[in-house]
């Protein structure tokens, strides 16, 4: 990058205001998303995708970000390879779909021949006296498994305090084994807007008049503390309290975490998570709160566990109940624009149809998700307009500003 | 601007060559579209909307050019306001519909509110201490409406001599009385090429062999002067100036304004007007010349008025007759697109079936707007080959030379 | 070009790496694109047509690559004329169709009216003074016709050597006799790939095996060289090599050169051309080798006569079998997509669905060209990772590495 730009955008993060929105470039500069994709998908860990999306040996998953493609490949030992979707001949994409199942890895172009380790195996080259294959192998990226979630990390060296933010949220997550879970339903939506409105407009239920099926299950009090209750919030109010405390009675006595724990700018691999009660029957997300699938999940002794919620950066959340998961992922396409692909998980015994109505299961967040859609493109476009400029960040969207801090002091530091 | 390529683009506009079309890159780079809509979008009046498309209070448009959106409201005391359509709070548009009527304007996202004058008047903050909703009005525009045509502008001092060309043409224009009109069709074409080519091309009528249907009312001697008529032209020569001439005898009878006012580089409200006579029936732009709409405009005396045509800068054109009015408006949507929307109003006790029929109301511009959007998409085509090079003017495109001369100056002013 | 950016691209080229495939800046970059319409599209001769396609005097196509457009016309004393399709008044393009038949050339615009050799023969300009016609002719390129293929240069100077290269082409093609043929079929395809990826892609059959349709015809021996023959494919070898010199005895008979002439980065006008043998019946494209159009073209004495197939850079190939003729050109648009033309051209007394059945004559090359797009387009997709770096060609890719030799040298030379 030329120093000239290189010290524009410099300057860009420096002169940012705290406690308020970021300016336009932030959302609608190339250059600025050149340098997240080196800033913050370059070097973090990204989710890239759940265990049961790639169940048996061979089984992959490509993931695309930013200009990078992934293979996310299910290995012999039960680990997952990460390889990078270009073959070291021509540069041609090894693999084409989305998902699926494969031996060796064969480029579509010459028939290069990969391990799934990513080895160059084979490449007929009739005559050819030194040509040394050891120095053509796929090139390889980082993989990590917790609780059934794979993140991949391109960066030579990953961020070391992963490790600890696992040790936070696996306790949390293991009881649902997302091992014994299959895929009822993905969606992918591509949002015009970038990367970041998508993951602040996750970071706040402010705007949660906007998720009529979603206030079925969260309670409508989000954001109000003791004192600041209106007169016909009350009931609600205590409604809450009770469902809260009944739940955490019930996950002591089952040995199940369900604290609060945040921190979302004070660490490198930024996490929330908790366990938070939902209103009615306070098992699912349906209209009256009762489970969507009849099985429940793992060893879980009850479908009554509300939501265990985690936020992830810099991609992704999480919603573990006791009768399904639901994993979210960001993918970041360009400046204005981001695939967000939403996974419905349920138990591998549970049978359509049977156990669960797909329709039923995945209608609250299918309809979240377009509403959230339409916002982040409402501010997307507005950020287009010189007339836009950065406001205030209200209390109720203190983990927005804690995401936004985050990120500028990753970008700082790796511009530094 | 980094200053090497501000040098660039000054120098582009000191070296333009008097006389010839303009350079390439004027109509093709993305840098001198971005000094246009900061000095000639961004400084001047434009057009966006005449009173009968918000004829109520509440009643509003959404015009967008360039990076801006705006929201056009009709008040509650008659007036307009104009307000930049970015919510305060995370820049969110506010209102995403073109047109419509609204009390409140409530942003989708969070739902601050703020009254049609812009100012915050709720913003649900619990907890919020230190917040002044005074800081966070909508920000506004300037809106002037001069015989029924509104006019915005976004600078913080906008020019003043509008108040002199809005004298000159408020006489021509206020007896078609437009605040007793309504919208009979609205249509909005996007054209493939520069707003300065969609300017130049209705500067003249050089090309009018291209539009069979305007050439019923047009006279075919467009261009000619006495003395160089060729002997199969003298018959309609002789026809027009009688035309003309019984036109002006009866504009003089009902005191109606006829004279041509030709300002178009002389002031930086340019301007060019005049009454003139269409051919057949003088009435209208109907192939035999007889009225389309079987109401007169506003206390007109006499439908045999013939076409009372207004040029403003940058970004309008007007038809003016005695049974309907057509506006003409040009929406830069970058430097190679343009947004052309065009409007028939009919008089407001008008019924459709019954005193017009809308296709025929139509035609003419209808056939017109599609030609001329095919000469601008040529032009704009031909701008992107290198072999490209400006060609002369012909006498006959004096007025797209004063276009051009008004264009020049004005983003000289605003680079000097 | 800013002084920095041409380092960049100077620097870009002077660290190429031989032997191994291109950076992927050669491929994606917008700057790199603008450099090779200079230097090789703007500075060499470009395959542009055969004269089946504008067999009449006053026939024409347009031929548009990079930001240039062309008129290549047949003109009145048999030879081509070459025009920028660009008007001289204001730039409008000229002829809006892709092929077509017309006498004089009339503007769509302002009906400004020149020659078929581009002099400007008309422009109406009522009461104009001193407008000189003769300034304002269009403006010409160069051309060559030679064995039937159209050439088009846009250089002042024309490189000299394409005399020579012509020399050694012409025996080969001459007696296919192309003004004796008529189009059967012409397929445009837009290839989402860098003109480069197109033309690396053609010089090589190492991927061969993606092409089964193709395979029946070329021998699957391709690439092998005596003693390097696996057991399985004896067979095959063998009968390549038979066919081979059964197809130079009669070459020699019918005085027909067969000889390979290779000078791919050894001149300007880099070219590859050989007469070589097909299997089956070796008389054309079909699964069983047998003639695909009943007509011998021009005074070929024999169907048997194999492939002569030509490749000549920067944009083109061709095969010339005894009943049919292909030509494949191809276009850029911009650095990540390139028109690629098929013509296939048969007797012009050859009548379809008599003497040859269409579906049957355009099958292979109809699925080749697919599998073609295919790959060039996993190629373009794959140097956008920044995973990608450069890989080695393989012996039997020695003519993609002359290609990218050519390349190289042609633009270095240009820089200089």
């Amino acid at each position: 990058m030329p120093a000239e730009q290189l010290a524009e955008i410099t300057e860009l993060f420096a002169f940012r205001r705290t406690g308020y929105s970021l300016d336009a470039p932030f959302y609608a500069d190339p250059t600025v998303f050149k340098i997240d994709m080196e800033a913050i998908f370059g070097k973090h860990w990204i989710f890239a995708a759940s265990v049961a999306e790639l169940p048996e040996p061979g089984d992959y998953v490509t993931v695309d970000y930013g200009p990078y493609s992934l293979i996310v490949l299910h290995n012999d030992d039960g680990g997952v390879n990460v390889l990078h979707n270009v073959c070291r001949h021509r540069g041609a994409r090894v693999l084409t779909e989305s998902a699926g199942s494969t031996g060796n890895l064969v480029c579509g172009y010459h028939s290069w021949t990969y391990s799934p380790s990513g080895d160059l195996i084979h490449a007929s080259a009739p005559g050819e006296a030194k040509f040394d294959k050891n120095c053509f192998a796929l090139k390889r990226a980082h993989s990590r498994v917790v609780a059934g979630l794979i993140f991949v990390c391109i960066a030579d060296e990953p961020p070391a305090d992963f490790d600890e933010t696992s040790k936070i949220f696996e306790p949390y997550l293991a009881p649902h084994d997302l091992s014994k879970t299959k895929i009822a339903y993905q969606q992918n939506i591509i949002e015009e807007g970038n990367w970041k409105l998508v993951m602040e407009n996750n970071r706040e239920c402010y705007h949660c008049d906007g998720h009529p099926e979603l206030a079925c299950s969260l309670f409508p009090t989000w954001g109000l503390t003791e004192g600041l209750i209106p007169p016909h919030l009350e009931e609600v109010w205590d409604r809450n309290k009770e469902a809260q405390s009944s739940l955490e009675e019930r996950c002591r006595r089952y040995g199940l975490p369900y604290e609060v724990v945040e921190e979302l700018d004070t660490r490198i691999a930024g996490i929330r998570i908790s366990r938070e009660s939902l209103d009615g029957e306070g098992e699912s997300f349906s209209a009256d709160g009762r489970r969507l699938s009849k099985k429940l999940l793992g060893d879980l002794p009850d479908f009554r566990l509300g939501r265990c919620s985690m936020h992830l950066q810099p991609n992704s959340w999480f919603h573990f109940l006791g009768d399904h998961v639901i994993t979210f992922g960001v993918f970041p396409i360009n400046e204005h624009q981001s695939l967000v692909r939403t996974t419905w998980l349920v138990a591998d015994d549970a049978e359509e149809g049977v156990d669960y109505d797909l329709e039923k299961l995945t209608y609250t967040w299918k309809q979240t998700n377009l509403q959230d859609k339409a916002f982040v493109e409402l501010c997307q476009k507005g950020a287009g307009s010189p007339a836009y400029e950065p406001g205030p960040y209200m209390k109720s969207e203190y983990q927005v500003e804690a995401f936004i801090n985050w990120y500028v002091q990753r970008v700082q530091e790796h511009l530094a």
